[in-house]
C-alpha cells in the first residue's frame, strides 16, 4: 500500500526532479501533479519530455479539496515563496502534511519576510510549528512534523559544513565566517529572465546579491550566528546543477588535523548521505551531482587557527527534491535512504 | 573624415557585435545607437558591459529624422524582421543608405513573406532594388546599392559552400541537396524564450523547424534550386557562437579530387575571407569564431559521384555584423577587409 | 541469490556507468572490478569519486582465473577493441559468459578488422558465435548467447531508427542513406588526447572521420545495406553525453504520415525503451540522457518520397552500459527493464 | 619600421593569443615563431587553425642565435617555468630583451623556487634585475627593463584589486586577506592531463591546490603581506577563459562608500585598462573576456569595517598575452594601448 502524494508546482526544475524521485520511490504513489492554471490539462510528459513513457499524469489546477479527495496524505510544494504560505493552511486544514520546498516557512521570525522576501507573511502563526527539514540535524522534529520547511540549497551546503563546528563551540566567538558559494543555474528555477539565457550564462561567471542574499539570514538563524559576522557571496556557475561552497573560519583554539577530523566524523558517523573527504581530497560537483550526497572536505591553515571547508551538493537533489524525499522518509518512519540511493553497496549486503 | 553611421537595434547580440566592429573601424563613426523606447536613455555600456569605457553613447528612440540631422549616411538595422520594412522607406527617403541585418528584404518574391515570415510586406516595392549582400558573389551590385539585405546566417554558410558547385552546373539536375546545419544560440537573438534558457540549452542538442525553416527558401532563391529537392535541417548547439553546415550533394558527372578543388579555388582565389581547407582538413567553430572567415572543406565519396561539403562561420560575424561591415566597405569603395581583420599578415607587408 | 559479475576496464566512462548500474541492479552482484595493472590496488571509489560510499571494491589486475574462482558468471568487457578479443577465449573457456562493450566482436567478417580496426583478429573463430546485442532486434539470439557483442553507440542510434524501414523494404533500393550524427565527448572514452581537452572541445563543434568511421561498416552490416550508398558523418558535440542522429532516406514508394507512423509503431509496440515521437515532436539529448531510452521522431518531405528520421540516445546508457545490462537481463531470463528504469510508472501499477 | 619580435612557445594557448596580438600590432613584426623540436617545421597555422591565412610562419626550433640574426629585438617567452630561466641569459647576452610569461622570474627570493616550483633557479643572478610587469604599478621600472617578468594570471586579478588598499595602508595590520579565485581552463595551459579533459571539466567545478598554489607567494611578495595571513583558494571553472577573484578584506578604520571609491578612483585615474564599477555593479567574465580590461567592483560590509572586492580579467589577455604587449608598449615608448584596444572610443576623437 503506497502512500499517495501530490506535487504542486511540477513544471519547474525541482518539480521535475521530485517527480522522478516520487515515481521511483517504492513507498510513494504520485496521485496528482499540479501546475498553474495555464498549464492545467497538459500531460506532465509534455512539459518534461524526460517523463515520456514514465507518467501518464495530467497537470491539475491547484485545488486542495480534490487532492484530499484523491487520498493524498502529503503535499510537496515546489511553488514560489509567495505562493506556499497561501496554500499551507488549507492543506493542513484538510488533514494532509506538507513538505514545502520554497522559503515560505524557513525563517522563524515573521518580521524578516518583509525585508528578505518582500511580502507580509499571512500564515505567520504556522512558523513556530514548521520543522526545519535538515535531516542530519533535526531528524526527531521532522519525524513528528506535519509541516516541514525544506532548507534552501545554499543553506544546505553551508550548514552541513558549519554546524559540526558551531555546535561544538569550535569557532572564535567574534570571528567572521565567509561563505563563498557557487551554484548551477537550476538553483534560480526555470524563470524567464534575460540573465538566465544561455547566451548570458554560458562562458560567463559572476557574483550576485553579495552579502544580501535571502539565504544568509536562513543560515545565520540555523547557526545561531550574528548576521554582521557572516559574509555570504553566491556566484552563478555556467552549469545546470551543483553547489560548491568554500567556507573560511577562525577557531577559538588552534585545531589539530586529527581534532578537526574527529569533529566531523563523530557527528556524521550515522548519516548515510554525508561523505567526509578529510584534508587530502576535495569535493567537486561531478562527484555529487545526480545524488543526494553532501561531500565535505577541509584544510587547516595558519597553524591550525583557521580552516577552509569545502562542501558540495546537487542543488536539485540534496538541495531540494532529494532532501524533501529524505524528510518524507523520516515522517513516515521509512528507511532514510529509501528511493534515494538507487546505487546500493551490494557487496555489504552479503 | 569618418563616415557617420547609426545602429538601430543595438541591444541584441548582433547589435553588440556590430557596435564593436563600428567602434574599431578606421573609416566609421558611430553617430547614434538606437534601441526600443523602453531602453532609450540608457547608456549602451549599461546594456552591454563589454562596451564600458569604449562608448559613451546613450540609446536613442527610433527617430529617422534625428539620424539624418546628425549626419548619418548609413543606417544598420539589427531590428526584428517585422520592423525593418517599416523603417526602410523613411531612411531611404531621407537620403541615407541601409544595411538590413534582418530577413525583411532577402526574399525577392513578396508573396513569400506571408507564409515564411507571417506578415504582409508593406515595402514590397523595394524588394527588387535590395542587393543580396553576399560580397563574394554580388560585389558589383552591392557597391552601387542604397539598400543591402544582409544574408541570413545559415544561408551565408550554405551558399558560400554550394554556389561554386551550382554556378558551375556541377550538381546532378534532379538530385537532392541536404544541408544539415548546427548553430550556436546567439543565432536566435537575445529573445526571452524558455527554450533559450541556459537550463534548457546546456547539455542538450536538438533539431528545430526541420525542412520548414525560413532560411530554406532564401537559400533556394540564391541557388536557383527547387525547394522540393532541398532538405534543410537546423540544429541548436550548446555554444554561444558559430555555425557548421554539413552538406550532401550529388554530381552530374563524377568529380576528381583535383577537379573539385579547382572549382573552389578558382572561384574564391581573390576572396580574403574564404579559407579553403580542401579534402584533408575539416572546418571547426573554434577556427572561425570571432573572425569574418568562412572555412570550407570537402570529401568526395561514392567514386566521385557524391561529396560532403563542410562550411563554418561565426554566425555573429560573417553571418551578421562582420558581413554587414564587409558590405559597407564595398558600398564606400573601401578595402573589403577594413576594420574586419585586426589580425593582419604582417609578414607579407615586408 | 544474486548473479556474480565482473567488470573489466572499470576506469573509463562506460566502466563507471556500468558499475553504477550493476550496483543498483537487484539481481546482480559486482564481484570484481578489474583495471589495468597500473591501477590495480586502487579502490574504484578513488578512480571514480561518484562511487565513494557506494562500493568498497579494490581494482584487480586482469586475471580470468581469479574471476572464475570468485564465482563470476558473466564478465563485462569495457576494454579497448584490441584487448577484448585477447580475453574472450579464456573467459569462455572458464565457463563464464561475456558481454563485450568494445568493437572486437561486432563485425562478422574477420577480414574487416584489419582495415577498420587496425589489427588482425586472433579470435576470429568466435565471430560467428557472437550475438549482436541489439535487444529490440535480436532478443532470441541474445537469450541463448554466451558471447554478446554490445553494439556501438552510433550504430545503436542509427539502427533503431533505420531497421523498421529497411526490414519493411520501404527504402528505395539504390538510394543513399545519409546519417549525420552528433555525439557527446564520452563516446571517445577517457583517452588522454589533446583534441579531447576542455580547451579544445568547449565552444567548438566539428566533424571527424567523415564517411570512414568504423561504425559505418557495422551499421551497413546490420542493415544489409551497400557501404557505397551509406554516408555516415559523425560530429563532436561540446557535451558529455548523448547522441543525436539526423538521418535522410528515400522511399521506394511515397509514404503517408499514417503509413510511416505505422511502420514504427507496429515494430516497437512491445519495446519498453523505444519512445516514438511521431512527426510532431523532435528528440533531444536532455530527454534521453541518464536513461536507457531511445527517442525516435520523423518528418516526411517531398510529398512522402523522402523523410528525415531523428534518433536520440544517451551514448553511455542505451549506447553502452545500459544496453549491456538490457542484454544481461535477456541472457538470464529477467525482466528486460530490471535495474534500468528506476523511474517507474507507479500509477499504472494500481 | 616595425620592431621585430619572436615568440617562443607558440603552440600553447597564451602563445596563440600573443601571436594574434603581435600580428595585429601596428608597431611589431613577428619575425619568428618558436616551438619545441617536435613541432619545428610545422606551419603555426597548422597548430592553430585560427591563424590560417593570417600567418605563413613555420615553427622554428629554439635557437637564440638565429633569432638574433633575424634582427629580433624582443623575445616573448611562453615557455614552461622550468625552461624560461635556461633561455633568458643567452637571449639577454645576445642583446635582445625578454618578456617572460612564465613564473621563472616573478619571485625575487631565489630560495623560494625550490619549494614552490620544484627547481633550483640557475639564473638567480637575474632575479634582482627582472621588472615585475604589472604596468599599472611599475610602469617606470618596466620602461627601462631588458627583462620583464609578466605577472601570473591570478596575481594580476588579485593585485589590481588589492594594491590600492594595501599601499594606502587601509587594511587592518594583522588581519587576514582571503582571495577566492575562479579561473577558466586555459589558465592551466594546453597540457595533456586527465583532469583537463572535457569529460572531467564540463559540468564540474572544484577547488585545487588550496592555500598552497604557487601564485600565493607571488601575490604576498607584491603586496608585502604575510603569507600566513593570506588565504588563496583557486577553483577551476568549466569555461575556456576568464578569472573572477572574490576578495575579503578587513579595514584598519571603517570606510565610507565615498572613501573606498576614492581610493580606487584616484589611483587608477589614468589607467586605460582598469574599469571601476564601484559598489553598484559587479564584474563578470563576459564583460572582460577577449579584452585587456580588468573590471573591479566592491561592497562594504559590517558597517564599513570589511569589504568584498571583485576583480575580473581575461586570463589569456590581461592575465598573459595582453599584459605582455602592454609591457612591450611601455618598453618601447609606445602608447600603452597600442594594438590592444581594437575597439576605440571613436566618439571622443571628434
Amino acid at each position: 500500500m503506497r502512500i499517495r502524494v501530490a506535487i504542486i508546482g511540477v513544471s519547474g526544475y525541482s518539480g521535475l526532479e521530485l517527480m522522478k524521485l516520487v515515481l521511483g520511490h517504492p513507498a510513494m504513489e504520485c496521485a496528482a501533479a499540479v501546475a498553474s492554471e495555464a498549464k492545467a490539462g497538459q500531460p506532465v510528459a509534455d512539459i518534461h519530455p524526460q517523463l515520456r513513457g514514465l507518467s501518464e499524469l495530467i497537470c491539475q489546477p491547484p485545488d486542495m479539496g480534490s487532492l484530499a479527495a484523491a487520498g493524498c496524505q502529503t503535499v510537496f510544494l515546489c511553488t514560489p515563496n509567495e505562493i506556499s504560505y497561501t496554500l499551507v493552511p488549507e492543506i493542513l486544514g484538510r488533514g494532509m502534511k506538507v513538505i514545502d520546498l520554497s522559503g515560505s516557512f524557513r525563517l522563524r521570525d515573521a518580521s524578516l519576510y518583509g525585508s528578505w522576501y518582500g511580502f507580509a507573511h499571512e500564515a505567520a502563526g504556522l512558523l513556530a510549528e514548521a520543522a526545519y527539514g535538515l535531516p542530519e540535524w533535526h531528524a526527531d522534529v521532522i519525524r513528528g512534523a506535519r509541516l516541514v520547511a525544506n532548507p534552501g540549497c545554499y543553506p544546505t551546503s553551508a550548514l552541513l559544513a558549519l554546524l559540526p563546528l558551531t555546535r561544538a563551540g569550535a569557532l572564535a566567538r567574534d570571528s567572521e565566517i565567509i561563505c563563498d558559494s557557487k551554484s548551477g543555474v537550476t538553483g534560480a528555477g526555470r524563470s524567464l529572465r534575460t540573465d538566465l539565457l544561455f547566451g548570458e550564462v554560458s562562458d560567463n561567471f559572476r557574483a550576485y546579491n553579495p552579502i544580501m542574499h535571502r539565504h544568509a539570514p536562513e543560515i545565520c538563524q540555523e547557526l545561531g550566528w550574528d548576521f554582521d559576522r557572516f559574509s555570504f557571496v553566491p556566484h552563478l556557475l555556467p552549469v545546470r546543477r551543483g553547489i560548491l561552497s568554500t567556507i573560511y573560519v577562525h577557531f577559538e583554539q588552534p585545531q589539530t588535523p586529527a581534532g578537526l577530523d574527529g569533529l566531523y566524523r563523530e557527528r556524521y558517523r550515522v548519516c548515510p548521505f554525508i561523505r567526509l573527504l578529510g584534508s587530502s581530497r576535495l569535493p567537486e560537483l561531478s562527484a555529487v551531482n545526480h545524488s543526494n550526497f553532501c561531500d565535505i572536505g577541509w584544510r587547516l591553515t595558519a597553524g591550525g587557527r583557521r580552516a577552509v571547508i569545502f562542501s558540495a551538493i546537487d542543488n536539485l537533489v540534496k538541495g531540494a527534491a532529494g532532501q524533501a524525499v529524505q524528510n518524507f522518509n523520516l515522517m513516515y518512519g521509512l528507511e532514510e535512504t529509501l528511493g534515494l540511493q538507487e546505487i546500493r553497496n551490494i557487496e555489504s549486503h552479503d
